[in-house]
């Protein structure tokens, strides 16, 4: 599912710390280099470059990143050599810094990661910022939507097959209760979504869907406008179909005019190890269009070369 | 701080599960070997010895403890056999199951132990449950004391020295100004208790004392019966003053007609461990009598011989 690709015989991280250094020495960088180590290591092995490359030459190899490149594709490599708990604790504290409705990225992170990589993401963040992060999250973002994302970072939950189908009816009815009643804010409605595990709350979706005709996001679009209910939306596509959640982000990002690098860049940089291969998949059965296609069309440079490269389709022209 | 005393040799774990197992089978239980052997291990050495027990004799030794011994006994030396996250995990789904205001335990759990032995419970819950603590907590439990009670057991607090005095004293006027508006289940309240550090909370805390005259605490009592300002004023100690909060748990539990053992057993298997030695002297403080001598009045047999070597006072006559 992940479209990373790894070279069957992997230099030592001594060597391929030593040539990353090359790269930044060199008259002008050599992104190529750069692009064909970095891109093809998984994040055990970009941990341990790392580690070594501070400790042979004094200085974070994120630093001589940051002082050797530039622009989205610095952005995007630094967030890609990143360990994934520290880059999610870095994309959730700039998300509490900055935060519009429109924002996603916490709801992303919590609903897309396994429970135990949410807590890794939540050490990470200790570790950063000395702080937690649900207390940003509660600190700085208020109403119906501060609640529901508290609910969900700070969520540990079950992953076994188990489903209870008794509490999936009951479940069931509650939401479509509130959702009837215009009451989606409803300390019930986000419990269930928030606590329930994602095999149990897919089972009451699926008993929502067969007993009331509609599937919960369509009944959640009565006011195609309203802010809670798009974030509602987005939560339960991101805890139950996680690809289709980020095809979108990707369609999105890339047919706006002028790309949105920025969501470009998270989506990659997250998924390539993880479930990319999927959500290619996903892209081309909604767009009619490859991504590596669309990618091409719509970046340019190293930029595009690490796009490719993280999602398994090198240009090698 | 432990008042558990282990002995400087430890016999390895097959010894003690073979002593174990003729301390049941001979003519008659033989308590006082159990309580040699059990009460004068750590966590890890019981967790061993329950190990080697299981594979020897084919029978958890929980479940022989369980058959061969009885009532308040009983369900001390098993509480204390468990290992301390399966035993929060264990005390909190009784919790959870029948709920009445007074119960306090899930607070006391989530609020008393470290951020880590908080999800560790988290984690147990999942294996013996398969569920999440707060999923069972926000299904079971309503109004402001379940919000309260969902935000505790999910929170993952920093646990580092910094402190914002900005912050603090920004935050001790919030707290201040619902209390006054008898407004205390004001989700910011809710949100300052339940995500700040400990150290950080302690900062405000003091600061509100300094700048209105009273501890919280003490504002907290504007109506002494409302079930919700004494879970309130129950978190704020747990989080605080955690030895003050057990020495009046376990005052109560001993004044009670009939004394109550269920409050007595937990305290004491929970805490034997980490810090008895404080809530004892507390509790000597407060009482004017010292602990054990309490104990010896108020209970009685194999009961009263377990509960004394727990908290470091075996009584050898």
């Amino acid at each position: 599912m992940a479209t990373l690709t790894v070279p069957a015989h992997v230099p030592t991280p001594y060597e391929d710390a030593e040539q990353l250094k090359k790269a930044f020495d060199g008259w002008g960088t050599n992104e190529k280099l750069i692009i064909s180590i970095l891109a093809h290591r998984n994040a055990a092995q970009r941990k341990a470059i790392r580690e070594v490359y501070t400790e042979t030459y004094g200085e974070d190899l994120l630093k001589s990143l940051d002082k050797e490149l530039t622009s989205d594709f610095e952005s995007l490599l630094v967030l890609w050599t990143l360990d994934p708990a520290q880059r999610d604790a870095t994309l959730a504290n700039r998300a509490t810094k900055k935060w519009t409705a429109s924002n996603q990225v916490l709801l992303e992170i919590a609903c897309t990661r396994s429970s135990h990589d949410l807590f890794l993401a939540r050490q990470a963040y200790h570790c950063l910022y000395k702080k937690s992060i649900e207390e940003d999250v509660a600190h700085h973002i208020t109403g119906d939507f501060g609640k529901l994302l508290v609910f969900l970072v700070a969520s540990f939950r079950y992953e076994g097959p188990e489903v209870n189908t008794t509490l999936a009816k009951q479940e069931a009815k509650i939401l479509r209760k509130h959702i009837t009643d215009n009451a989606c804010n409803h300390d019930e409605v986000l419990r269930i979504i928030a606590t329930r595990s994602k095999t149990q709350l897919n089972a009451t979706l699926n008993i929502y869907n067969n007993e009331f005709g509609n599937a919960i996001n369509k009944d959640l679009k009565s006011d195609p406008k309203d802010e809670f209910l798009r974030a509602l939306r987005s939560t339960i596509k991101c805890l139950t179909t996680p690809e289709k959640y980020f095809e979108k982000v990707l369609r999105l990002a890339i047919n706006k005019t002028g790309t949105d690098e920025g969501a470009l860049t998270r989506v990659v940089a997250t998924r390539a190890e993880v479930d990319m291969k999927h959500i290619a998949g996903e892209y081309q059965r909604r767009s009619s269009i490859p991504l590596e296609k669309a990618i091409v069309n719509d970046t340019h440079g190293d930029y595009e070369d690490l796009l490719l490269a993280l999602i398994g389709c090198e240009n090698d022209a």
